[in-house]
């Protein structure tokens, strides 16, 4: 095998003319030993300089930013969201920086390597090694590594003056970085998804999110896949770089729909709350399934490889998807439950700055900790969130809800205007992009095609088995808010080694740019046009359907309800085993597990049950998360509540067969799921922000 | 000058062999265009993995840390303290890695360059380009350019074997990375220290703590400077190593003391919060003169530069010591004023989250902006958190007064715990360290005399001035609390050019863990055993105060007090100024700019003076910052309460002489300086956590 490659890449790299640069500036006359530093020094205070430059520009963005947001909002202007402000204002300095910086150059001391270079292997390599003599006059070698920095344009080579050259490094810097996006900002974003979601109507329309998430998401892959690679065979110039795989790449990167600004639009205008949660559900998890795929499409190519449609590379991808999304979610929710176990059972919450360090760390380690583990950290952290508001959110002291809440919604904010400013910069700075009219047209073309499959075809499927069904207004919305924004970017620029894969990037980038600062600025309009229900009050709301759930109730004490077993079933099993078994073993609340287990376990339920727990029966049930998050217990478990009302008083053993007598789907989930009238009017004290 | 260099630097790298080296793993059989990216992916999917391993890793130990903080503080142990534990506990996992990560390597694809080189410039380049064809069999050459990475040692050459190759590239990540250190956590630690700094006890001792951090820590490092330089000329072996200028460079950098644990600790006991102050204050500024003395060093050098005594440079250095100095005062407090200015101004106090985000951004602005214009961004963001606590706070909405000291109190428990786990790591995983252990005897000898030469005689000095004379014990103690922390190493590892500077980075680690974990550890003995007072009450503290302010100022009644210009005549025309101008322009306290400025500032008054300041008289009095801060107004404006109560009702005008009739000194600011009895029991609501 390494004697086949040796033969196969000629390394024939011949160097024939060196020279060495220096700066210019400050050289010191004289060579000693206490000198031999002062180069290093001097390249490394220009490199700190630079660096404090860089982030200098995009606080002064960001600042600008938030005060523009706020004479925004003061003034109830609309037409214009935040994210495509940042994305505006990201654009104009990075055109001032593009086009300031035209001249590059780089004068920090080098050696050029030049000459004729038979050099046949696709890539170059990703270091280069230099022997140097240890010193003066020493005969000791000492090796030097060099890594890979990147490509230099023709006009790098010879330049001078310090402006020039700093505004050079500057425009290289503020280019968007997708490890710093993947690794500190989309983990912000992520976790404030899940630990702020209004998880009730999240789970109520469980069903019809996850098949707009999953389905719909491979719909769109497929159909813009399927679109491109139809669409490049007719571009001539370009059609030799795209296989066919290349295409489900794009496909894959390009379905990732992003939550940010519609989503604040809707919660500033209180938009219908049904409709929210599908918006809000699928593109939140629809980001995990376009991560996935797109390197599910990967594996499928490092693993087929030429040798057409393998059969078995291609069950490998879907079989990787699913381990990929259940790895992350076991990992996501198994460390949730871990900082639950702690805060219960430490007293940590006496010192309320570590359990909320302890928190916040622990969520950040489920993202990295399924990154590390080569899952999907988008997955893990998302659940990781929803775990610690269902179970550790309840254990926490109340200075910590407050804490928790405020942090998290803070960098949330921050991160995502950040994003949108650095996207706006590097869309002029990035390097690798190509741009072509053509491809750029068939890639706006395809989605909106792709979006069309996934939404209306979906909808009329869901709902048919939906008694509360989807509106055709919701579909137009929903059609209407497939923003691309920071994770289709960020896939798109992380990989941009081939020419399809430059030109995915610059096309990638327009959708941003269109949709993000088109639609976000026309959601409100078409909120309007499309006359979707703005203004909604949750209190308001939750009273409503308090009175048709009297109603129905009444109904069904007079017509006992039918056993079935329907779809959300598996929904109502988890949800009995949450209020019998995870609840009681990982928060405080009542009833513990000596009342919900069996006798038999005694021993180890009164281990796991706290003291709080066996001496204060009402502790927390008023802080509980759920009610808090605008979510009921008894929600979910419509089989019990409903048991409870029309067979009398129950007891709570034997309850194993609940779900034989629910009556459960999505309608009847969302009308009769309310079994404490005035619960949900308890709110947490302290206003949460306005940008949940 | 250019050709002089030429003929200088011969530069004859000959290089005669190559080989190009690919991963073993995963390598595909074919290549064709559309796997041109495959190895380069794998590059980056190998990089990524380690960024994640690499940061699960930290975060596991700092969950770690917080846990058994957690067990400590529960279990009232105080052995040994957070910063300690972090320390031993990066030192344990930097150990291993490093023992497991013996047989280092790399398996990349890479160009290896060997070869007899003449190569005769002091560093390596600091980057190396190559020129390769464009592709397959175009005749176009691309240029790539390769950064410095760094040395290699000899045994990176040959190994296989994905785990080794892995713990390799991590035990290089896992280095203390002093760019990480300067931009992101020491801003958290610095602002912090200055948002929650118990301003009273700071300005009232201000003299001394400024004598301590500017001419104690001139002192310390000169004579640290001295003394190195005296015993090493006694090492033969590295004596030729040092120059005299390293040794004062190493000096400026030793000098600076940690205020982390021992602050900690203190506030934990409660104990004497004048002996509080003053270890505070010296260790807060002395990190930036220390900071600002160590690159005044540099700059004399690189200005004298081998030619002796030039006196020229040694006043160049002064000058640009208060300039940079001055600088970043300036800048930290600018920014902190048009921050208080946009939220006196702008209704922005309407959206909380707008407005935290806003001091937030601004804050780590004015860092960013000293460092960029090549002052010092610690000075900058010290007084820039001043400011803020001063003025801004004043006019946040409740919920962000809330939010941002739980936010800064967060940010910097969690950097401060993370400093100390990256040191311990790095302790062992840093490469540029030579031990020598004559030269660590010298620098622990050295820096305790320093710290002789700067506690003892400086406090005695002072005493001759002050009325409450600084006692023998905290003396003790103050010499006591040098510990050297993270200022010191990553000042030292910042620069690792030349052997001088290698053996100053291992000495400099050994004093940090030294001092951190013997004197931290022994913080508390040492407090009983000097019979300091512990468990201060502070309003107990201020009731006493009131009561013996009562009887003297019935004693000044009795005998009015003579005119004398005294060493705080300036804090005192500062305070008046703050009072008149600063607070009613910046603030929205009474009395407002109309009422305060002359008549004939009319107009200009009235456009400064909001309609909250001029309708509401009493806003915001209860919840001015120096009263939640325990600062009082009447703290440093004696000459105003005085003759307030020992004239009867004076005016607000025409006070512009009251710095004549004032009586203050450190010992009468400290006894009578609480007009309003009962202002200072007044808390805000919600604990401000143990750790302030």
């Amino acid at each position: 095998m390494a004697d086949k490659m040796t033969t196969k890449i000629r390394l024939l790299v011949l160097f024939n003319l060196f020279n060495y640069a220096m700066p210019s500036a400050s050289t010191p006359a004289t060579i000693g030993p206490a000198d031999a530093d002062t180069k290093e020094e001097l390249h490394v205070l220009a490199q700190h300089k630079i660096d404090s430059l860089t982030i200098l520009m995009l606080l002064g963005l960001l600042m600008l930013t938030i005060l523009t947001i706020w004479l925004f909002k003061h003034k109830r202007l609309r037409f214009l969201h935040e994210s495509g402000l940042s994305l505006i204002y990201g654009m104009i300095v990075g055109a001032v920086i593009k086009y300031t910086a035209s001249n590059k150059c780089d004068s920090s001391p080098y050696v050029r390597l030049n000459g004729t270079a038979y050099y046949t292997a696709p890539n170059p390599p990703a270091a280069v090694y230099l022997k140097l003599p240890q010193s003066f006059n020493s005969s000791n070698l000492k090796e030097i590594k060099y890594d890979l920095w990147g490509e230099v344009s023709e006009d790098t080579i010879h330049c001078t003056g310090s402006l020039v050259r700093a505004v050079h490094a500057f425009s290289t810097k503020v280019t968007f970085d997708p490890e710093f996006f993947f690794n500190v900002l989309l983990p912000f974003i992520i976790f404030e998804a899940g630990y702020s979601m209004k998880r009730r109507h999240f789970f109520k329309n469980l069903g019809a999110i996850m098949a707009y998430a999953f389905i719909g998401t491979t719909i769109s892959c497929v159909v813009v896949g399927g679109i491109m690679y139809g669409l490049t065979r007719f571009m001539k110039d370009i059609v030799k770089e795209f296989t066919l795989n290349d295409c489900f790449w794009f496909g894959a990167i390009i379905s990732a729909t992003d939550p940010v600004t519609i989503l604040s639009i809707f919660s500033d205008l209180r938009a219908d709350v049904d409709l929210f949660a599908f918006i809000f559900g699928e593109s939140v998890l629809n980001d995990a399934v376009a991560i996935v795929l797109s390197s599910s499409v990967d594996s499928y190519r490092l693993k087929s490889n030429q040798e057409g449609f393998n059969a078995n590379a291609f069950f490998l991808s879907i079989g990787n998807f699913a381990k990929i999304f259940l790895g992350a979610f076991g990992i996501g929710s198994a460390l949730g439950c871990v900082n639950a176990l702690i805060s219960k059972f430490t007293k940590i919450r006496d010192f309320p700055l570590l359990e909320t360090a302890l928190l916040f760390l622990m969520s950040y380690m489920s993202f990295q900790a399924c990154e590390a583990a080569e899952l999907t950290g988008i997955v893990g952290i998302l659940f990781c969130g929803i775990t610690q508001a269902h179970y550790t959110y309840n254990n926490l002291s109340e200075e910590s809800k407050h804490r928790t809440k405020q942090l998290f919604e803070l960098m949330n904010f921050l991160a995502e205007n950040f994003v949108f400013l650095y996207i706006g910069v590097s869309i002029f700075t990035f390097q690798y992009q190509y741009w072509h009219a053509g491809f750029i047209f068939a890639s706006v073309f395809s989605i909106i095609v792709a979006r069309f499959c996934n939404i209306y075809p979906l909808s009329l499927l869901l709902n048919i088995g939906r008694k509360n069904k989807i509106k055709t207004s919701f579909m137009h919305m929903m059609m209407f808010s497939g923003l691309r924004g920071a994770i289709a970017y960020a896939l798109s620029i992380r990989n941009t080694a081939t020419t399809a894969k430059k030109l995915m990037v610059s096309s990638t980038m327009f959708i941003v740019l269109i949709t993000v600062i088109l639609c976000g600025g026309l959601t409100t309009p078409m909120l309007q046009w499309l006359q979707i229900r703005v203004g909604v009050d949750e209190d308001v709301e939750m009273k409503n359907i308090k009175e048709s759930r009297e109603r129905d109730t009444e109904q069904i004490e007079q017509t006992p309800p039918k056993k079935k077993y329907d779809k959300a079933w598996l929904v109502s099993l988890w949800h009995n085993f949450d209020i019998k078994f995870m609840k009681p073993l990982l928060t405080n609340s009542t009833p513990n597990l000596m009342e919900t287990l069996h006798p038999c376990c005694m021993p180890l339920s009164r281990l796991l049950t706290t003291e709080e727990q066996m001496t204060n029966p009402c502790v927390h049930i008023e802080a509980d998360s759920d009610t808090d998050m605008i979510i009921d217990h008894r929600e979910l478990s419509i089989g019990e509540s409903i048991s409870t009302v029309s067979h009398g008083a129950t007891q709570d053993t034997d309850k194993h067969d609940i779900t034989e007598d629910s009556l459960i789907d999505d309608n009847i989930l969302g009308d009769l799921g309310h079994g404490q009238p005035m619960r949900l009017q308890i709110n947490v004290p302290g206003p949460l922000g306005e940008n949940v």
